[in-house]
C-alpha cells in the first residue's frame, strides 16, 4: 500500500470515504422491506407468505435439459459469443405468438429483450424520467417498481383502485392536482392482470378509459404483464396496448411462466421509442445473454409450452384456494382480495394494527409476509399485508395463514387489554396529553 | 383502437409522438461507430477486424456441457430461481481466487456480480455522476464506456497516455484545469492491461503515480480489467486495486476468459461503497442469473480452467503475431503498438488519411476495422484505427491486412495527385478559397 500524500477525507458519521461523491439519485437507494425479508425468509422451519418466487420445481427438468443440450450442440459458439443489443430474432417472433394471446400485436422489431422485465422498467425510466417528474402508479404499486422510479429521483403519485382496477375520477383528480402544482407527468405504471400487491385485474371498460386519460394527457401508459397468462379459468381482458399502439410500452417475461433463473423478459415498445430503448440497453448491458435467448427459444419451439403454463396455472389456483380457505377459516372477521390468477392476496388489517410493527412477532411464529407499506412510496399500507401463495405447499400454506391468525389475533387481545385500561397506542397517546408521572 | 379525444401531439420533424417527453440524459444517446459496423463486418466475405468478439470456439464444449448438465442435475430448481442480487456466494469467492492471479486481494462480501462487467460500469456511473460531472479517461478509451458515461450526462475529460499507459503529468494538468472552471471530477476511469482500443498496458510506477495523484485529488479510480489474464508471456504488473482497497472500483468479466454469452461480470467495490452498489443492482434487475452463475461456478470447480486461459493465450498470441508480421510486410511505412496481451493493435495512419471516411472504401475492399474517432468523446481519433485480432484466423488476418493496405495506399496515391495537381482536400480548400469554375 502506498502511503498516501494526503488522506482520504473522512467522514464524522460515515466509514465511508467516498461519502461526499454520490450523485444526487442515490438519496433515494434504500434497501427494500422485501429484500430485508429475504434473510428471513428462506429458514427452513418459516413458513414465508413474503416472496414472490415462482414455483419452478412444477418445470419439467428433462424437457427444459433438453433444450439446453440442443442449443448447445447446434449452436454453441453463437449462444457463448456476444450478441445484439436489442435480441435474438428468433426469439422476438416467438415473443409475438405469446402476446398475441392477450391480444397484442406488434412488431418483431418493436420487441426489446432485457434481463428480466426488471430491467426494461429501469431502461425505461431511464428514457423518460428527469429528477422530480412524477410517475403515476397505483395504490399499492410493485416494489421493485417503485424502488425504480426513485432510483431516477422520480415522484411517484398513487393513483386509488378498487376491485376493478385504477378508479378513473381518481386518476384524473390526480393528474389535475400535479399539472395545478407545475410537475411533468411522465409515465403512468399499471399491473393490470392479477396486480402485484392486490391481485385485483382492470376490468376491459377501465383500460379503456384510463388509456383514454392518459391520452388526453400525453402521459406514456408503461403496463406491466407478469402474470397475465396465469389465471385461473377466466383469462384476463385484452392487455391495454392491444387498444393503443402508440402511447404503451408493454412490459413481459418468461421468469413467471418458465424461469426467473434465467433473467430473460422484454418491451414492446411504440416504434417511435424502441431506438432509444435499444442504445440505452445496449450502454446498460451490451448484450442480453445469447445462451439463454437461444434455450427459450428452443424451449418454445420444440414443447407444449401452453400446457406447462396449464400446469402452472393449476398450481396456483390450488394454492390460492388453500389460502383463501385458510383465511376464512382461521381469520373469519378480516376481508381480502380473491384473485382471478397471479400470486397474490392482499388482506386488510383490524383497524389499529401495524403490519410492519407484526412483523417480527410473525416471524416467531415462523411466519412471514410483507407489509403492506413497501409497496407505497408514501408510508402508507400499514393496515395491510401482502400474502403470496405462489411457493409453499397448499399444507404450508393453511399452517403459515393459521400462524398469522395467532399473531394478529395476539395483537388484537394486546389491543382489547389497552383499549380497556388505558391509552390505544401508549406512543400516540403520548404525543396528544403527557401521561401522568406514574405512568411515563 | 378507441378514438383519441384529443391527438397525440405531433412534431414536424418527428415520427415520434413522445419526441417531447424524453429525459434530457437521452441527448447523450447515439448509435456507436461500433455498432453500426457490427451489420457489416457479419457479412462471411468481409474480414473483420473490428469487432472484440473473444474466440469462443476454442472452449471445450464437451466440459462445459458437462458442467451444465450437473448444475441442472444436482441444483436445477436453485439455478431457475430468482437469487440474491449480489450474486451466488460461492462464485463470489472463486472470483476472489481469479482476482488474487493478478495480486488484487479482496473480501467476496465486497464482490457484486453483474450482467457482464458491462452492468458493473452502468451502475457505478450511476452512483457517482451528477449530470455535468467529470469522468476522466484514457485518450483513448472504451467505446462503451464513454457510451455509458454519456447515458449519465457525464463530461468525459480524456488525459494522454504513452507507451506506459496514462501520463501522470497530463493527468495532473487536466485535473488542474478542470477544477480550476469548477468542475466536480467524479471517477478516473482506465484500462491498464492491453487496453482497449490501444493495446497499451501501464507500468507499475505509472499505476503506484497515477493512484496518488487521484488519491490525493479524492477522485475514485474504475479500474477496468477485462483482458488482464491474456497476457502472451509476460503477466502484466499487478492491478491497481492491489496498491489501495479504498480508492479503487475494480471490474473484471466471464467474457474473454470463458464466454460472454453467459453476460457475467463482476465488481470489488470499496467496502463503504458496495451495499449502494448492491441496492442499484438490485433496482436495475432485480438478481443476476443464477443459472449462469452456477454453471460458471461448477466450470470452475471441476475443470483446469487456467490450461484453457493458456489455450486462449496461445490462440491469440499467434493471431497477434499474425498481424505484427502482416502489418510489416503490407504496411512497412506505418507505425502500430505491439500489444502484450489483448485483444487489439492501435493503427496511426499517415498524415491526412481520415480513419472514418475511409471506411466505406475498406468495407468495399471486404476488410472493416474501427475507426479511432469511436474511441474519443471530442471527435479526435480520425489518424488512427483499432485492429482487433482475436476473433479471425491467423490467415483471414494476413489477408484482411492486404486488403486494408490496398485501402490505405489508394488513399495514398489520391493524396499525393491532388498535392502535385491542386487542392489536398477538395472540401477543406473549398472552405478557404473558392474553386475556379470549370473545377466546381
Amino acid at each position: 500500500m502506498t502511503t498516501p500524500s494526503t488522506p482520504r477525507r473522512v467522514e464524522g458519521i460515515s466509514l465511508d470515504p467516498w461519502y461526499n461523491s454520490y450523485a444526487d439519485r442515490t438519496a433515494g437507494l434504500s434497501a427494500s422491506e422485501v429484500r430485508a425479508l429475504f434473510a428471513v425468509a428462506s429458514r427452513p422451519e418459516v413458513v414465508s407468505l413474503a416472496g414472490g418466487m415462482p414455483y419452478v420445481s412444477a418445470l419439467p427438468q428433462d424437457v427444459l435439459n433438453g433444450s439446453i443440450e440442443r442449443v448447445m450442440q447446434e449452436q454453441g459458439p453463437v449462444a457463448l459469443q456476444y450478441g445484439g443489443g436489442q435480441g435474438v430474432g428468433i426469439l422476438r417472433e416467438q415473443i409475438l405468438d405469446i402476446m398475441a394471446l392477450e391480444g397484442v400485436r406488434g412488431s418483431a422489431d418493436d420487441v426489446v429483450i432485457t434481463t428480466g422485465s426488471q430491467q426494461a422498467l429501469d431502461l425505461v425510466t431511464k428514457l423518460f424520467v428527469n429528477p422530480g417528474d412524477v410517475v403515476l402508479a397505483e395504490a399499492p404499486s410493485y416494489v421493485g417498481a417503485l424502488g425504480v422510479f426513485r432510483s431516477y429521483q422520480a415522484e411517484v403519485a398513487h393513483v386509488l383502485m378498487d376491485d376493478e382496477g385504477i378508479i378513473p375520477e381518481s386518476l384524473r383528480e390526480t393528474i389535475a392536482n400535479l399539472r395545478a402544482a407545475g410537475k411533468s407527468i411522465k409515465l403512468l405504471y399499471t399491473i393490470p392482470n392479477f396486480q402485484n400487491p392486490t391481485g385485483v385485474t382492470m376490468s376491459f371498460a377501465r383500460r379503456a378509459e384510463v388509456l383514454e386519460i392518459a391520452r388526453s394527457n400525453d402521459i406514456l401508459v408503461l403496463e406491466d404483464n407478469p402474470y397475465g397468462l396465469l389465471h385461473f379459468g377466466t383469462p384476463a381482458p385484452h392487455a391495454m396496448r392491444s387498444l393503443d399502439d402508440d402511447g404503451v410500452v408493454y412490459l413481459g417475461t418468461f421468469s413467471k411462466t418458465l424461469a426467473p433463473g434465467l433473467r430473460v423478459g422484454w418491451a414492446l415498445a411504440p416504434h417511435g421509442i424502441r431506438e432509444k430503448l435499444i442504445l440505452a440497453a445496449e450502454a446498460a448491458i451490451l448484450s442480453p445473454s445469447v445462451f439463454n435467448q437461444l434455450i427459450i427459444s428452443e424451449y418454445l419451439n420444440r414443447t407444449d409450452w401452453m400446457a406447462q403454463i396449464e400446469t402452472f396455472r393449476e398450481t396456483y389456483r390450488v394454492r390460492k384456494e388453500a389460502m383463501i380457505s385458510a383465511l376464512g377459516e382461521y381469520l373469519p372477521k378480516l376481508s381480502w382480495t380473491d384473485p382471478g390468477g397471479g400470486f397474490f392476496v392482499w388482506l386488510n388489517l383490524p383497524p389499529h394494527l401495524d403490519s410492519k410493527a407484526m412483523l417480527p412477532r410473525a416471524v416467531k411464529e415462523l411466519v412471514a409476509y410483507t407489509p403492506g407499506t413497501a409497496f407505497y412510496a408514501d408510508g402508507r399500507g400499514g393496515n395491510h399485508i401482502r400474502l403470496s401463495f405462489c411457493y409453499p405447499q397448499p399444507d404450508f400454506i393453511q399452517e403459515g395463514i393459521r400462524r398469522l391468525a395467532t399473531v394478529i389475533n395476539g395483537e388484537l387481545e394486546l389491543l382489547n387489554t389497552f383499549a380497556q385500561t388505558g391509552p390505544l397506542h401508549l406512543s400516540q397517546r403520548h404525543n396528544v396529553i403527557a401521561p401522568p408521572p406514574n405512568i411515563g
